[in-house]
């Protein structure tokens, strides 16, 4: 290979400096792009604020990286510009909120008090009976983005006690409670009352298998509330842009989450629209590469929360389906929460702290050094 | 001014002395009447326990002043002598269960054992359908009570590494143990159903403005269950004398709370008993002036623990509705506990640690003093 | 005595040697029997797992026995062989999770992560509509038992925070998820939906005395989901071969219970089958002799708590039932945990910290030992 390239002539020598050029831009893009924050630390407010909100909207999916949320945001344009709207001003007011009552401004430049709030005004869209366009809707949207602030700053020292992350427990409970305070009926903000994934009826028909594959994809497409196929593909992209690692735990959760509804019947409208796999996929990318160093043991056990996380979500749709409300993520935060707990040493010894975490592939490398450097130190003392 | 005083005749300077004195006394009777408790030391152990019980009353409405409680109490005789009754064994129920299983002996002289015991037993009395002197209502008032002490003091270790109040979690944990274990239709202890804040039946007739004004004082009646509008006016008067920010605070929290209630349409007896607004009510005292130094920040975020307490009620509400049961104070108990831990420093430079907490004036006070003893400190280190 | 003794002839003699031989041999094989663990230390691994999971199925009811373990496994047989082999299956699943994953060996081999698999699998196996020999179910016995001890390992670090046992916190989590998750009528997991205790129909029939005292000894069996008599004598037996206090403690627990139930007029039913009374009998045994050294504070304080668990019992099973689901033990868990946070002097004096709880028994001599060796410590201090 190395031969060859030497015998080449001109035209080719620059298709190969291409090449080079491509590989660099796309190592500069993947992973925390954390030399771009050192670089946009001088620039003008707004266009940090940008870079904060693309970090956020990156989040969402646990990626770190402002390019991945760009296109992200751009699968939601194309979804549906009013969808994508709503989680803008969200996102943008829960940011604000936070530079506004004095949270840490590390948190806030990383993008941590961005996703919980746009998860909530996409919610809000999506739950929302009352069509596109509906600009009462901004009310509760800009309410609820500056509530999920407060309780992502409430939380924290909560959690800090065992060094668990926030994570999303602030967006299930705002949206639960935005739900429940308006009722299905509200003659103000109406909405979908929620359908219980365990629902019998509709499972007369045979199985589609295309549907069902495509349910995988499209599982990590839920993530963001997102039923079409184009976007969630986006998604998916944007996500191993950030780490293929994270990428592909993603899909896998979300397979193993549609195994977890086949072994219980759920109806199969949620197997097909991605609903039962979404928790799987977040379990799943929570423990494999994220918090965990990525290994063939934490490998299956990413694998047993996917499953876990799974059968939690069906288990709870079916317990708030009963009062109209939907399960949203808590399952995947819940179980994930747990598994960061776990005191077994085959897998503690592998989670990483949650201040130090990084791509899953720099938690590789970071790994090995501090491994490296704790063995040097402990000799030493 | 000065100068008129100086040139009137005697007559005019007795009555100058007689309101002299009478601000003395005021003075002497509002905040926390610290040097009433250590005049009432060495009394005997009746009075004593007098002086704990009336702080007691008055802590369900975040107050500690034996005067205000002795207020309330009268509105509460006022309202219902039954009612006034239940309160009274279940306020002594507790306290007395407190000093047989040994808690610390500054928290009982402080009231902090009798408030719970008190809210437990006056919803039992309103709960309960068999009607006003159903002698058979005590069995359960007495458990109730001492239940109540026993969940209080198994909860201040959990919420004390955070630095949190108990609060009202064990009236709130024992009255809807009390109403799920009976059911509505026991045939020992039957009680009305509770009907959820959402529902939409009786909103056909036009809101009557007059009413809804009424339901802002009867807002902070409610927090003694009680919904006359005379002892709503004296409960909220003997909040004044305590402290007239606390005081304050709590019509604005019941005037935020019903905005929120018209805000989602629950239904208009709500808005109009006051059901609507007393969580709010509590939400906005506990941070406006109480555990947060009041200024013009702290202001606007009790307004807004407000609002947030009063969404959280309605759809606590409209949940706990679908069983029957009552949402309580739950709300503004999870809200203004969750405010306390906020992290943000614009507002969490304002907490006052709970060991601290005085009436609001003197927090004031107290904080100036602390402010400045801490920055000679940090000079001098 | 000693004289009369003295007199016997040979033959007489022979009966004296055997009696103390007897003796010793029951002081032997009572209490924590750790001379037992230190013998078995180097036997084969089969051997050794046999005593873990002996000692995980005495520690369901608070027992810490392989003898008793064996006692109990052979009323679940007598009872029914499915049931006792599903709980068996469940036992040794989770165990072995725990020794895969790495869990603390010495937490294993005190049988600590088996018997919350033992209670999932036994509940999923009587919940189960579709009849004993169903194979299909051990899917779900596998997968609950390894998660069982997933969540026993992440619950571990939230609860020792405040010297807190895990308990069946992780049981009673999971065996409401697999029945959610599935469903009453799920195609292929079907289940019975749990009665609420509060239901009223069935009372019209006059109470049965008889019926009414066995519940109580099947209270102490309905711990293992076990209704009939006979195994539930035998579980009871075990459990005061283990402790005497400790067995007594249950049969008052289980009959605070059922007074506890009639006191709110349950369904007669859960009375004759001891489901009102085994939360009472839970919550009993924990504070009476195993977590709080035994005296007669402690013993009224057990009485409450039984009383307290089993109220608390009734109410959950009315919420839950109306989802149909039933309340497990989750009364009893959650007030004994309550309980073991209690700050009141009086009982919180007599504690014992968790690492250090032993039998009943045990637990009398070693208090006052530490009392002795504290006493003597501040006197050189």
């Amino acid at each position: 290979m190395w031969d060859e390239e030497k015998a080449k002539p001109e035209s080719n020598r620059r298709t190969v400096g291409m090449r080079q050029h491509f590989v660099n831009g796309l190592v500069y893009c993947t992973g925390d792009m954390m030399h771009f924050s050192q670089y946009m630390e001088d620039k003008a407010f707004i266009f940090q604020l940008f870079e904060w909100s693309m970090r956020g909207v990156a989040r969402v999916i646990l990626a770190n990286n402002p390019l991945s949320g760009v296109l992200i945001l751009g699968a939601l344009v194309w979804a549906s510009p009013w969808q994508a709207l709503l989680g803008t001003l969200g996102l943008l007011t829960s940011t604000l909120t936070a530079v506004i009552i004095g949270q840490d401004s590390e948190e806030v430049s990383g993008g941590l008090h961005g996703f919980n709030g746009m998860l909530v005004s996409l919610l809000m869209g999506v739950c929302s009976s009352a069509g596109d366009w509906y600009w009462w809707l901004l009310l509760p949207v800009f309410l609820g983005g500056a509530t999920s602030t407060f309780l992502y700053s409430g939380l924290a020292p909560l959690l800090d006690k065992w060094d668990l992350p926030v994570a999303v427990f602030p967006f299930n409970m705002v949206i639960l409670l935005y739900l429940a305070c308006t009722g299905s009926s509200n003659p103000y903000y109406p909405h979908h009352p929620a359908t219980p994934l365990g629902e019998l009826e509709s499972n007369a028909t045979k199985l589609s298998l295309t549907q069902l594959l495509q349910g995988v994809p499209l599982g990590v497409g839920q993530i963001y509330a997102c039923e079409d196929l184009g976007p969630s593909v986006l998604i998916l992209g944007a996500t191993l842009l950030y780490s293929p690692l994270l990428g592909s735990h993603a899909l896998l959760g979300s397979g193993a989450g549609t195994l977890a509804g086949l072994s219980v019947s759920v109806r199969h409208g949620a197997l097909y629209s991605g609903l039962s796999g979404f928790n799987g996929a977040l379990g799943c990318m929570a423990v494999g590469g994220l918090f965990f160093t990525f290994n063939w043991r934490t490998h299956l056990f990413s694998i047993a929360s996917a499953f876990l996380s799974s059968y939690a979500d069906i288990a709870l749709s079916n317990l708030l389906g009963t009062v109209g409300l939907p399960a949203c993520s808590w399952a995947a935060t819940l179980t994930a929460t747990l598994m960061l707990l776990l005191t077994g040493r085959s897998l503690s010894a592998y989670r990483i702290p949650t201040g130090r975490v990084m791509a899953p592939e720099q938690n590789i490398r970071c790994h090995s050094q501090w491994a490296a450097r704790e063995a040097t130190d402990s000799t030493d003392v």
